[in-house]
């Protein structure tokens, strides 16, 4: 997008108790009344999907064209989501291939209480995403 | 929420084709396939809806209790927005009562093209929220 | 529509906690388990999206094609919408220009308790609708 | 509802392509786009489901507590729903037993073209309704 | 479906306390927490509406083309459905005409608890499904 | 669930163009029009979202009692989904800790042509459940 410099700046903390700073999520909604499931607490399956959407906006932003979910690797839930939470996704692409692009996907709820906001790290997976052309077959990356 | 610093930076700018600098949406969510209305493009309700989510947030992270909508003052659509573009949506309090806060919500659409993206302000409104307690009656902000 | 002459009947009574009688709505559907946010009672903007739902129904049964939400003027939610609440829209175009309209929304909600429906005035809007073309481009209305 | 008389009025007309005069729709909405199957028209199962919350409505407003759906007759889908046709069901109670009440439920659709609205009979059919008490026991109706 | 040998095998007994055996569910999905209605039931609709889309799964595979419900007969909701639940639905033709096929579907809810798990029969209908072509004129069922 | 025999009877083909034989899906639905991305295809993340309900069933089942996702292991989407593809989860628990589960999940898309039905495997993945008591901590499972 066009605030690259905001974007492109890297976040070197290992803090997982705050938003990374000077970097702008790619996805930020709060979680909803209808997303939980009935143990109060959010689905996995909505996070996880998140985490695919938000995935595919550096990637997309990149081909400019269709792109694909390939794999995702392994991720855990380090704690979990609530109604209200306000969810944070940032993402970026780590590696190139010739037709490929993993991306790093980070979720981050921030949650709301008496006397202060707690914001706590979710989950983090990289995804890989493939760029393909009209007939649904890979297709190179274009120039940068 | 965390990241005041980002948040309170004011944007002083007049230009509406790129997204505020050193501001932190607090909503970001794509337009999606299911949003879209026949004539292929977004329904005016679904940017009304995220208007609405938008401007709780600061209204929510101010009160740390319930908030109800009160009002909105007029706002235009100025652009359409189309399936696939990025929502940005900006909030902040812009004034305060005794009971109420009025928050300023802008929306910005980025849209990804062959060779270029273009961001758009897409709408922005002033709205009236309103702290109350457990029996749905106004409540004093708390005290900043 | 074909019932011209229930719609056209106008409504002159001032009360509000009544529907408008000889008129009728152009949506009207039961406030839902899935539309509730956190605090039990129906978010604004669920209500914001049936207001431009509504809006546009008699700007499409006069134009015969697309129309886009251009505006929507200062609006106030006078009392809040619960789960079960059925919600009446009425609308009606009340000014024409060249290209758009003006639509004013009224939102009604009935409630049913142990003894007796209470009936209250929720919100109340006036949109401006502009007729397109195939391009997207501002279209004359057509003659009546 | 508070508009008996707009309700009560009987629709004595045979024909099936005008909306009834005089009664007024308990669930009213427009087909959308997320509504439709990959055949272009609205499956059979949203309208069967509206066809279930329109028939509870009436059901609701003579019980003033909750009620189940126990039955619905055979009916007939006459007439495809199309994506922004308007949805009007219409339902009243035609027999009462001790603890159920057999509700009628007819649904149209208002389709807009270049010249002319057409306006079809969908389908009706007629639903049995039970009042139950905390226990979800079947309970006698209120004395009117 | 590939498996025919699994779906063809009848399932004779009388009892509607389990799953048929040998047989696959055309649908199996749990109902979720936004499918209940404000008394903690699943909606009647929300079933009527999973009986439309099990029973178009055999017309489609018999007919490799796009099929519309004709009708429905009548059906009991015999027991409730809650949150949780995981819904199971069968369905296979039990008539053909030159057109037209007549569908069984019967609905089981699984439901788990401390100590075991009930199954119980839902509901059971039997819908007819059209054949059309690209007119959305009914056309000749292909030969076997 | 109670058709145990069904269930457990292992799936040792390496054939991945058709079902598993003698194996009850735990989710089986269509993919709708609504849950497509602009490119056509079903997005990654409403599979996702199906895999990890689907890995939730056996968890549940073999809990009575809350589970939350902690893990997924890496995953690969081999093939993409269309809307109407027919999408069968399998989910079997294959090792258990004090407190936790892992749970294969395999996800296959039946596809309908003209001539034919193709059967793909769409993905797999490996997913950790943890039982948890009332206050959200870890839980000993139950003994068999």
């Amino acid at each position: 997008m066009k605030n690259k410099q905001v974007i492109s700046v890297a976040d070197n903390r290992n803090n997982e108790d705050s938003l990374p700073e000077n970097r702008m999520p790619v996805i930020r909604v709060p979680a909803m009344h209808a997303d939980q499931n009935s143990g109060g607490s959010i689905f996995g399956g909505w996070i996880m999907s998140y985490v695919d959407i938000a995935g595919s906006i550096p990637a997309l932003d990149r081909v400019r064209g269709p792109v694909v979910t390939r794999a995702v690797d392994s991720f855990e839930f380090k704690k979990p989501v609530f109604v209200d939470d306000l969810i944070s996704c940032y993402a970026e692409i780590v590696s190139e291939g010739r037709t490929s692009m993993k991306v790093k996907v980070e979720v981050f709820a921030e949650r709301m209480k008496k006397g202060e906001t707690s914001c706590v790290k979710v989950t983090e997976a990289t995804l890989t995403f493939v760029a393909i052309d009209e007939n649904r077959q890979p297709k190179k990356l274009p120039a940068k």
